[in-house]
């Protein structure tokens, strides 16, 4: 998804080919240094260091700081989604959910359990100190939320789940077993937190199928 | 407990009753700024014009700011966990395990959701990047689940769970259901989050009782 008409920046609608790569390699460095660093942790001068651009052309595409904070949230979340297609597009079945957490554990071996979730670790930061920041992140995680509740509901709508399962719920559960769980992985460095914490909740889905 | 004789600084074996006061007024001072503006965005000097004190009393009773973060881990724990208590020593049924759960909600909607866990909100922003600081996290969150863990594992023990109800994981399971509600609730500013994923978690125990 091209994140470049959607975030922050005066100039963000009329970008040459040039610019919109510039502007994609600031948003690419700054997401780097964040998930690392934090976005407190990360000045602009970072920025401009490892991205080889001046602090003009940062304040040009973002206006501000929290301008380019907001397109690294969007840019974290477009990448996510988009790495985790079309596995996300078809969560209607109990292995398909199993497939889609299980991806995720075996991604946070191979990186010895560092660095958490993209999304989480930017909302435990942002969500209080800036409104803005917290509105996109509301955003980002109803956007991680909607494939699982599509596809309970289409599970629902083909009778497989139960009519009483209440999918919007089950939806909600899951996703907050999978950010707490990377937390807890990330601290204990073993994903095991996070296939103990993601499987109750499949279990507890799977309690709701019609057989 | 005393987190006087547990957590950095070279001077913490023989303090005066002043310097115990004063070692723990530098502690909750940073505790409360750190929980609002996170360890990165608090500096010394912050510390030193909220808490009264010189920079020097502060290195003196810690070290460095990462003695310091490291006693305000155990201080929030601490903390946390004597708040809790006694119902925190008898979640051996699931009916004191849902109070305890929606205890948090109530405190949760009390604060208009802002603030999240004092200590998963640490544990976000260091364990990648301070290993002192992760090994702590680690025992804070042991104290955490251990706590749940052995009400299921007294509630196994009087055979009230199925024997093969592994306590260990699901123990896990309800502290990262707790961590990820919580985070989830901080960003949308509603407690729903947190009590849909609680509630999934606390479904999925109670399917092991034996009736």
């Amino acid at each position: 998804m091209d994140t470049s008409v959607k975030a922050g920046g005066p100039e963000r609608q009329r970008l040459t080919k040039g610019g919109r790569r510039t502007r994609e390699r600031i948003i690419e460095t700054a997401a780097e240094l964040m998930f690392h660093r934090g976005a407190r942790g990360t000045s602009i001068p970072d920025i401009q260091a490892a991205a080889g651009v001046s602090a003009s052309q940062i304040y040009h595409y973002f206006g501000d700081k929290q301008g380019l904070v907001l397109a690294v949230i969007d840019h974290q979340t477009d990448t996510q989604l988009a790495r985790q297609r079309p596995l996300l597009d078809s969560l209607d079945s109990i292995e398909a959910l199993r497939e889609w957490c299980d991806g995720a554990a075996s991604r946070q071996d191979d990186r010895g359990c560092e660095g958490g979730c993209e999304i989480g670790s930017l909302a435990s930061e942002l969500a209080d100190s800036d409104q803005s920041a917290r509105t996109r992140l509301v955003s980002a995680f109803d956007r991680w939320e909607g494939p699982i509740r599509s596809g309970l509901a289409r599970m629902q709508a083909r009778g497989e789940l139960s009519e009483h399962a209440d999918t919007a719920a089950l939806a909600t559960a899951l996703l907050a077993a999978i950010q707490g769980g990377m937390l807890l992985s990330q601290v204990r460095r073993s994903s095991t937190a996070y296939r103990q914490a993601v499987s109750a909740v499949l279990d507890h889905i799977e309690s709701h199928l019609v057989r």
